[in-house]
Formats: structure tokens, sequence, C-alpha cells
């Protein structure tokens, strides 16, 4: 079996490095020259919009799928003419856009902050009157890693808010006073049995993810499922999903999902019994799931902007590398660190030495 | 940083998937066009001993090792000239020819069957009086997975075994009744750091390693580690060893070395805090060794000659497909099955399973 995937990130690399011992081989579309998935995969250098390269790949390979959501509707659409795609385009325009997601959490009766449309200046102020200070003015579209956002505390910022996302489609949003914000993700297969994970933990920095911890005995366990269930099922989901939720007090508040494997999942690779990658894969090659049981106490912290020295990370009690093989620059995610240990207290000793090690730059 | 492998098989390929996480590229030598190591790192198709190749490969990486040690040791004595190569090919030899082994294990006090040189027809009718009846003919050189090898079990035999093994230099060994087969295999680094792994109980079919079990708790895994220990620290040992041992009793009686990643010690990937892959890698490359504790119950059955079906192995209850993209050939490696159960009893049950889907064909 032959896989191909649109992108060729981290996420792409990392998805490759789960299906060879699968013995499926991975091409994959990606227009970067020094693509973090050449090493470990077979590149078609293209947009991922570029006709011929689209054909190119339907041609070498039995399934599609995804690194990230921001794929061109034509191009996942084109592909689906010709061999599965999964997750299916549907769910990618799903994701792709604010406003639908947040309409089907609606529809689908998962909680979420309160929020109203802004296709204006106009519109944007009469939403910050209605939703109150603080709120959070979020492009529709492409947005991620805090890009495409803007914090409103006061009515002097209302008009350079609109200003700073573009002036484009947005939503504002109610800012949660979060205790806590957490993840959930599993996989699904074409036969719609599911493979949830433990829920994770997470703790942004600069608006980009830092910190994932494993979390197998969350009390909100049952409850961040039935949401990510919920959205599988409506969408007909096969592959990862991941499910971002705000905690706010005893609720849940769905934040947003995303149609791939996820960042904060990566812990998976060391502290479940199958990795989110090889699921994802399992899953689109319409293999069985594996088991997604926690093993021993896990998280992840992500090298953002400098890789740490390699000796100093291995050194550490339970620490595994994921070095993407990227040029330093700040703010781009170059690699993770990957934590195990026997116990919750270990792994927070780990988890404070990683951290000190890898800070964000 | 960049690896040189000799060798592009199934070893080489486990040790590039390893290496890549850790920010390592590996280039390998290997003179088929279809080398297992082929998708996951870079080759140069030359034979071995192919002086150019050698020298591309010396150009390009930091270190070499080896998958096996059947190297020629012109081509390791060349390459270690020119840049760090681990394990030495000092200990490449020793493992080479049976009669340095066996001469090794008795200078340094390790147990084990009683042997005799045989260079002609005479020597061997002169060792099996000695030795007696039943007893095993075993080439110095060249002899793996049961080849090389002919069972005496009567003076009528004694010629006939001698032209079966191409009447080369030859070791004539009593044959020992023993209870069962263990290995024992761990790293070690640059500064004498070393990670050795809990040992594994092996089961051979037709002479070819067909299941091998993590036993944590064995009573014997001192024992088995003090030989290991013995025989890396004479050597200066860098990298993985694995010494396999014949248990006899109370004793322990070594068999053979091999300074190499081993196929016992495959149920690592899964069952180990860190694989003998990456730990083999971090010694060679100078980075700090990882963990060696065991992670549940693991084993490892190998498929021989033939696939199983995927979707029956990854059916499987905390089973793992590590497959290694090989054409069919009765009696070749394919592939294997690694088992993780959280229980001793859901392991027994797994590895049933496993071996009625992956018998030695």
């Amino acid at each position: 079996m032959k896989l191909g995937i649109l992108g060729g990130g981290q996420l792409a690399r990392m998805l490759a490095l789960a299906a060879h011992p699968l013995g499926i081989e991975v091409v994959f579309v990606d227009p970067q020259p020094d693509a973090c998935a050449a090493p470990v995969a077979r590149q078609i250098q293209a947009n991922y919009a570029d006709p011929a390269a689209l054909a190119q790949l339907a041609d070498q390979v039995d399934r599609v799928t995804f690194e990230f959501e921001n794929v061109a509707a034509e191009s996942a659409r084109y592909l689906a003419e010709h061999l599965p795609v999964f997750p299916s385009y549907q769910a990618l325009e799903q994701g792709q856009d604010r406003w639908s997601e947040r309409s089907l959490f609606r529809r689908l009766g998962i909680p979420q902050p309160e929020f109203l449309p802004v296709d204006s200046l106009a519109d944007l102020q009469a939403a910050v009157t209605a939703i109150g200070f603080p709120a959070m003015l979020k492009t529709r579209c492409q947005g991620y890693d805090g890009k495409g956002q803007a914090l409103i505390r006061e009515a002097s910022e209302v008009a350079r808010a609109w200003k700073s996302v573009g002036e484009q489609p947005s939503l504002l949003e109610a800012l949660v006073a979060f205790s806590r914000e957490i993840s959930v993700f599993g996989a699904r297969d074409a036969q719609g049995r599911l493979a949830i994970y433990p829920l994770s933990e997470n703790s942004h920095d600069h608006g980009i993810l830092h910190l994932a911890i494993s979390q197998p005995q969350d009390p909100f366990q049952a409850q961040a499922a039935a949401y990510l269930t919920k959205l599988m099922e409506h969408l007909d989901y096969i592959g990862v999903m991941a499910l971002e939720l705000f905690q706010e007090g005893d609720c849940l508040l769905a934040n947003e999902f995303a149609p791939r494997v996820h960042n904060s999942a990566h812990w998976t690779l060391e502290g479940a019994e199958t990795s989110q990658f090889e699921n994802h894969v399992r899953a689109v090659c319409g293999l069985p799931l594996g088991g997604t049981e926690a093993l021993g106490h896990a998280a992840m912290v992500n090298c953002i902007g400098q890789m740490p020295d390699v000796r100093d990370v291995l050194a550490l009690s339970g620490a595994h590398l994921h070095h993407y093989g990227k040029q330093e620059r700040p703010g781009r995610k170059l690699g993770h660190i990957g934590l195990r240990c026997p116990s919750k207290a270990a792994l927070l000793a780990s988890i404070e030495k990683a951290l000190t090690l890898s800070p964000v730059c």
C-alpha cells in the first residue's frame, strides 16, 4: 500500500516514520526543497494546488491524507474523484472556516464560548457591545499558532484589532476565564470504530503550544470524548481528529477542532500503546486501530525557535528527542521532547528540566 | 550528525528509523538495488569492500557502524583510518571467527560448551572421540541462522558432516542438553557506561529465531549481564552487543556473541524505555544512553518466508507490525510482530495467536 500526503512538514515526517513499519510507503507533495519529510518519504516537489502534481500523486498512491487543513478545497475534491481521501474534504472544509466550525458545534450541542460573525468594522463594534470586554477577534480562515487573532480589552482597541487581522471575515469571541486548556483526540475508522486517547492538558507560550501533559485519569475524559465522538460521527470522519477545549469551572467549552494529527498528541509516541501517527495511518489505510492506553506518565515539550543540545535532552530521565531536521528560526517548531516516566512526580521533575532546556525562542 | 552503516537490510532500516528522530541522517552501503533500508536512508549502491564506495561513505558521514559482523576486515580497517568506527574492527574480528570467540570466552572465564578445533576429517574424528555424541560441527566463519552447522549423532555421520560444512576450518562442540536458550544485550558508550536490557528467552524453528520473550524478572539476569559486561569491557566495546547463552541446569553456557543489534532484542522497540536501535545509534554517535527498563510484558515473533495478513496482525491485542519491505522467499526474515501486553497471561495469549498467524515458511 502507498499513502499520499499533502504537506511535507513534521507531521508528514512522523506519519511516514509510523507508516514504514506497517509496510506502507509514503509519497508527499510539498513545494519546499528542504521539506522535513524528504529523508523518510518520496517527495513530489510542487504546490499543493498544482494539477500536474496532484495527478502524479493520484497515479502513485492508493490513498491520500493531509498534514494540515488549509488545503485548497479544489485539490481535495480533485483527489477524491480519483482515489480514497481521508479525512473527507467536507470535514476539512468544516475545520477551515471558524464560522462553519462554530455553527457545527452549535448544531451538535457542544458548548462553546459566545461568538458573533464580523464582516466589517461596524459588525465588530456591534459585536463588542453584545459580547463585552475582553473579547478575542479571530479570522475565519488561515489562523493558527496565535496568528490572525487580536485581543480587545477596551473600546479604544476595536479599530486597531480590525486592522491587525487584515479586515478579513472574522468572529468575535467572548474571552473565556478558563482554568485550563485541554485537548482530546482519537482515531475513527471506516467501520465507525473509535480509539480515543487520554486527554491532554496544554500550555501555550506566545500563542504557541509549548507543553502538553497526558491526563489518563482526568475527570473530564468522558465529557471530552463524548464531544469528540459527536463530531467524528457527524462528519463520518476517518483518521485522527483533535478537539481543543477550555475548562471554565465545571464546563468544557470547545475552542476548535483539527482534522489531522495534532501537536498536543505528540506524547502518544511514547505515552500510548499506539501513537496518533500510527493510528492515523491505520485508519486512513483501512487497517485495524491500535490501543490508546497510557504507558506510564507522559508529556511533550515543544522545541521552538532553537534546538536544545541533544546531549542535554537525552541525559534527562525518560526523555526522547524528536528532531524535525529544520533550520532554526524564531517561533518555528523545530522538534519536541517526549517524556515518559514511571510516576507523576518523576514526570513533573523531567518536565521542569525540559522546559528549562527548551524555552520558546 | 551523519551516520554511515555497512549493510542495508532490516537492521539498517530499523537503525535509520531510530536515527531520524535524533536528528541523525543515515547513509548506507549495500549492493542490492532493493535494499530494505533504502526508503528511509541514503544508499551508496556498491559492495561492502568497494574502495571507492568506502571512500565516498567516509566523505559523507561522521561515524560508521555495521549491520552485521561479516564485513571484510580491510573495509573496517580502512574506514577506521578515516573516521570513528564503532564497534571497533577488533571486536568484529573476534565475533567473526568462532575460534577466536570461544578462546575469548575461555580467557574471560565465561563458561561455554566443550569445544575442539577441526581443520580436517582426521581432526574431526579425533574430536568426536574426545567430546562424544551428539556433537555439533560449526564452521569458524560465515555461519548464521543455522547455516554452516551439522549435527553428528553417531560415527557414521562424521564424514558426511565434514562434507556438509564444506570442509572448512570448524569447531566441534558438545551438544548441550539445555533447558532454554536466552540472550542478553545492552549498549556501552565511549565513557564505559552500560545500559543492559532484561534478558530474552528465545525459541528457534529450523535453526532460525522465531520467538523471543522478554524476561524482566529472570533469576539469571545478573549472571548473564555479568558475562556481557566482561565481554564489552574487555573489547572496550561501543554500541549494542548481544550474547547468546544456553541454560543447562543452574549454569549458563555462552554460545556466541553478536557485535551489533540483535534479532532477539527486537521486542525492545515496544517493550523497553529505549529500543536497542536507538541505544546503538546513541552509543555510536556519542549521545547519552537511554533507559532499558521493561514496558509491560513484551515479545517478538519473526515473520519468516511469508508475511501474515497485516489486518490479522494489527487486530491482535498489543500487536505492532514491523514490515521490512522485502520480497517473500522461504526462510527469509520478512518482518516481525512486536507484542506488548499489560500482563504475562495476556502476552502468552497474544504470542499463541501471533505464532499461528506467522508460522515459519
